[in-house]
């Protein structure tokens, strides 16, 4: 595999309005009169301004989210409504669940080091508050709704950024730990009765997970580490999706202790497809990746999916 | 933009069970017991028997739909467990609702050409049956559930098979003239009620769609051919989006009179993101396209979207 020569050249985040706190952990949700166009909106805005950029320099846009906004369009469509209207500017969803916005990087940066597209727009971001099940007090109190936003460019010849290794992995022994079953072409939303009525929350079997997770992540990221060539004290930073409280559990297990990962799980929560971009966003602002410097993205994701990409910024 | 140099190394389709007649047009509609899953299964199936490859040859699943079987996980999460559980390989959906094939052609073949997969199964297929609403007879009797297949690889340097030209263009003028508003995040199951039942059909505002198509689609199509430096007779066959009864009057309007062009709407209707993947692999079976000759992807998408790709075959 060889570098993929790109840059992101500006990042932007929104939160939503509402702000909870469970047991000293807050979260955010949406207001009454707020949806999530609304932060992906702030957040793509924010990310053009960054860059120093217009929406019309972009010459695609991507939606990397994990639930669909309405069945038809797809949500890019809908953001390009937003920000983009009156523009021809092409716009796709790229979904691999809450790590989304790291396959988004990864394919994003072959079609820029294809010579297909130049100037990318990401946004990331979900509704999880439209599904969540008060009886299921794990996941119910462990999301919030945000959006996250990036602008990838090519990069100069002379320029140090890049994307240096990328590489996923669908396990989907674990198809249904992490789902929502209903409200789509499986189970629509006119089969809902009072028995199914569950069926059309988020449902998350937590221990499920956690078990393939410690049996097939620590050799997957071995692999990759291996793989790419890289020392775990080369890496400057690891932003790992913030799944849940478990993380300062299981990135030790990875092989990197506290102090080398950003963790925001009490501030936040899992923010879905928006945890990796939100947190590689805040943790540019607050110094601690600089350019050139590398840093890996890694997460899990429903499927059970797993993402590892190594950039150097 | 340069020859990405892959090849579609073969093609599988899968028609649902329950054939029904309109005026003569045929539609066919899963039958009772039977989901989108089943024929995605058999399309795949037969794709990778047609390229004489097993499911672990291949090092990347796309799943290129128009709509969510579950808000979560991805499409391509579900398939991977009927068809590749056990393995390891990375699974994705790439949407651009209707054009959703032609577009992951363009991703995949940059990602084949940036060294990051080298042999991708990309399925397509829709449940257009599941949000059909009765009192909108145009677009009840207009959609077929069926799902299509392909193996693209890349290419030796010897084959001709390559991607020589793409482009995408989204007009969010037209975001909700083609609409399924209910069911995920912005309108959830939960938010059903009698008054706004009609929400969760699908919605088509036929002649608005034709509307922003005659004004966009000649000049996009116009540039394309331009750009790509190809001239009208030197194409093989356009493969359209079967994407209604109107395609016969629309693409002569686009300088592709009556035989040049593949027009199945009568036999099959729009099958959604199936429709070109689907056409394209009959025809290759009915040898109207061969091995190293042009042939261009066309079609326009909810969004509104169109894209246009030519390809060596």
């Amino acid at each position: 595999m060889r570098d993929r020569r790109v840059k992101i050249a500006g990042m932007g985040r929104a939160l939503a309005g509402e702000r909870l706190e469970f047991d000293g952990q807050t979260r955010y949700r949406l207001q009454a009169g707020e949806t999530l166009l609304d932060l992906e909106e702030r957040a793509a805005r924010e990310a053009l301004e960054t860059a120093g950029m217009a929406i019309e320099d972009i010459d695609c846009m991507v939606c990397a989210a994990a639930t669909p906004l309405q069945a038809i369009p797809c949500n890019a469509a809908l953001l390009h409504e937003r920000i983009a209207k009156g523009l021809e500017i092409p716009a796709m969803d790229i979904n691999t669940t809450c790590t989304s916005f790291i396959t988004a990087l990864d394919v994003m940066s072959c079609m820029i080091e294809a010579g297909r597209y130049e100037r990318v727009l990401i946004v990331s971001g979900d509704t999880a508050s439209a599904a969540l099940n008060p009886n299921q007090k794990e996941s119910f109190e462990l999301f919030s709704d945000a959006s996250a936003a990036c602008v990838l460019v090519k990069a100069g010849e002379e320029e140090g950024a890049a994307i240096l290794y990328s590489r996923q992995r669908t396990w989907s022994e674990g198809a249904h730990d992490t789902e929502i079953r209903g409200g789509c072409g499986l189970l629509t939303a006119f089969c809902m009765n009072e028995e199914n009525r569950e069926d059309y929350y988020f449902d998350m079997k937590g221990k499920k997970i956690l078990k393939l997770c410690a049996k097939n992540l620590p050799p997957f990221i071995h692999a990759c580490m291996e793989e790419a060539g890289i020392d775990r004290s080369e890496v400057r930073l690891v932003i790992p999706h913030q799944a849940s409280r478990a993380l300062s559990v299981i990135m030790p297990r990875l092989g990197f202790p506290k102090g080398t990962y950003f963790d925001r799980v009490e501030r936040y929560g899992n923010m879905v497809s928006a945890s990796v971009p939100y947190a590689l966003s805040e943790a540019i602002d607050e110094g601690l990746i600089r350019r050139g410097e590398p840093a890996i993205l890694i997460g899990t994701a429903a499927g059970l999916t797993s993402n590892f990409l190594l950039l150097r910024y």
